[in-house]
């Protein structure tokens, strides 16, 4: 018998039926971590062990991705900075990381700064890879977490308006949302607001055509507010920029705070992946649209369920 | 109903009733623990998750911390220098952080290199802070074990007579512990054994003169020796100098060793918060009034005590 | 009655005897491993602690400890890289960590810089030590599963040809499995192929010596691999030379691929201990002598049966 690996590595290849099974299981998830109900989610993968190999700085991923393990059951092994302090400072490739790797464990969450880091490694690996974020291209698992909050307080996921906002051309985040929202649901607008130097790649623009999604480019994020159900802002990302002049360019140009955030509608939602930094105006963070903090904690639900499809 | 989550943020906040339960219950935990008995432990927090988000290295205070919590049963969540691997290096504020971090985990541990962290941490977080050392000012866990030590060894902590030595400006242990020694407690007397550059700040002085606490300012260690119950030794923290030209004024200039610790009373005793460096010689280790190694195993009972008390 | 630790930190001081009940432990550890059943297996070290204290970086090393730990129930507490982020940048002394940390855990894993620390750790620890590798003399623990893996292929440890291959004069692999295949079992033959500025030092052969071991010292790689029974390569470890000159004169001298691996007996196998960089191309990760990812999975049996026998 043939047992198929279950890996996590592109956005492009989650379908809604994928989609609404693992939502209806992080919606159970959340219920049982809620109602204080933890001693039943504990037998889910007890005796599992997850490693997290990171070789670029994360809080929120890796933190809710080992939450979730320990909630439900397992156990983790962690690398915080995997480019500095392990083998790939001796000049190892991460294939072969990989190999040994997955022998000692049950499932390898990898962050890492190259685009093509899955490639290799699914081929490889014995256990399921799931990409924590890969190059600026990927990031599917924020993906099925954006998801998963527009989906639970928009009440679907057709027909969706949205305005994603910041650095397009170095974020991974609107890059995976992109390829789902556009490629695998109708009637998705996209609205493209960022500052001229960042904007979203070609690679997503001719995708979107082939899907015959709409979508539009440009630069005054007021006009686009009253337009859309959800703001994606996101972060400009100094660490990403070839030098600080075309950083500086960039930073500071889409703000939302107080003045403009009214113009969204009443019902539309404002999400952001995080960390951010002054692209939101503290002063709206109770604003009933600001949903980011929601986005954040629903993480930990979206990946409980993830581990469990992958490891079960 | 209103539940107070139970943040250990302070050591003002810290009163005798607090303290002697707490010491009632880590003497229960070394009980335990020295008798082998530990499958009931690992009953006490089952289920629970700790983060410790440190902002500045640790090696006693976070492996205390997190072999306290598996001893009770609990799973941990650790960053080893969130300054450098985490969403802090792009800019996230730190309300952020705990906000998110809060949603995972049912416990926060934190050490921040910032005198204020914990006030507005405080504020946002859904479950309980533990400052396990913040700037230059506080580090109330280390209190604890400190106050838990004499206690257990002096047989009380009303009319302590102690010598607290070395760099008391930058120290935040020591400040700690004047706010309850000299706060909480009657007949508290202290000596004030420091460099030049490095005496202990106003603020804590008057603090005790509001208090009324008896407290004297000297360079001449030899001569208190023989008038205390307890002599805190401090290393003199070469990373908290401006220069090394005002570390090299302050270094080195009061030692413990055989020449001097005979000095003492016979039944004083000599702590320290560890790490060492020069400042005790490691001849004097075997003497019976060194207890700082004891001191730092009873870190252990004192923080298993404590996160038992915040999580139930 | 007197209770004796079990360090585990020389080479040398393992005879046939410990090894070979090791083994058949280690057999037992991976026939549950790979049969799934793996529910009995956390009951063997439920409730106790690892501490893994890395003053070097490492990934398999360190991550096969904290699987092994997990996989018989126990739990882990981590330090990536001590001598950055821990008391060590302040001064402290290993010996003090130790003395410190042997009362919160109840085994020590430790790799070092310094090729004496086990002395003065061992001394003080209250809880066993595992040497995880120390300076450039000793790896013990990856001679136990490289000594596993050549007696589980080849079916004993009497009578090896083996060719060590690369930087001998620096690499702490090859000289703890010199000790114990040339001073513990007969028949030993061992051909040291390196480059001129890394030979094997002269400790190791002045005790082959003593032990009437047969030993040969080549640089000719393509001549030996008919002869012996396993080749066991090693990477010419940039990190550990003096200057990069010395390195460049070092580096590339031996590799085996598909030009040569033919040269090797039909049932000699290949070890390396990894990590590997361009002294394996990976053309021959196939082919049926290339072992060392077998090697490198047997750590995690090894190093369970070895945490095992010190705990118990």
């Amino acid at each position: 018998m043939f047992l198929m690996i279950k890996h996590i590595v592109r956005a492009q290849d989650f379908d809604e039926g994928f989609l609404m099974d693992l939502f209806s299981e992080a919606d159970e998830m959340r219920r049982l971590i809620k109602s204080g109900n933890r001693s039943t989610l504990r037998k889910t993968l007890e005796g599992n062990i997850m490693a997290t190999l990171f070789y670029e700085p994360s809080t929120r991923t890796r933190m809710s991705f080992e939450a979730a393990m320990y909630r439900l059951g397992g156990n983790v092994i962690s690398t915080e900075n995997a480019s500095e302090f392990s083998s790939a400072v001796k000049g190892e490739t991460l294939e072969d990381t990989i190999r040994v790797v997955s022998g000692y464990v049950d499932v390898i969450v990898i962050r890492h700064y190259d685009d093509e880091v899955d490639k290799g490694a699914v081929d490889i690996s014995r256990v399921p890879i799931i990409n924590a974020g890969s190059g600026q291209g990927q990031h599917p698992t924020q993906t099925l977490l954006d998801l998963y909050t527009i989906n639970d307080i928009l009440g679907g996921l057709q027909g969706i308006k949205i305005a994603m906002v910041g650095d397009l051309k170095r974020g991974r985040t609107v890059k995976s949302l992109s390829y789902v929202l556009g490629g695998k649901f109708n009637g998705t607008e996209i609205y493209f607001v960022s500052p001229e130097n960042s904007k979203m790649s070609d690679n997503i623009k001719d995708y979107l055509n082939r899907k015959k999604v709409k979508w539009e480019e440009t630069s005054n994020l007021n006009e686009v507010l009253p337009l859309v159900d959800c703001v994606y802002m996101t972060r400009i990302q100094k660490e990403r920029f070839d030098n600080e002049e075309e950083y500086n360019k960039a930073k500071g140009q889409f703000v939302m705070d107080n003045s403009n955030i009214g113009f969204m509608k009443d019902n539309a939602i404002l999400l952001h992946p995080l960390p951010k930094i002054n692209e939101i105006n503290p002063e709206i963070n109770t604003n009933k649209r600001s949903k980011y903090f929601e986005q954040a904690e629903n993480g930990l639900y979206v990946r409980m369920a993830l581990l469990k499809h992958v490891l079960s």
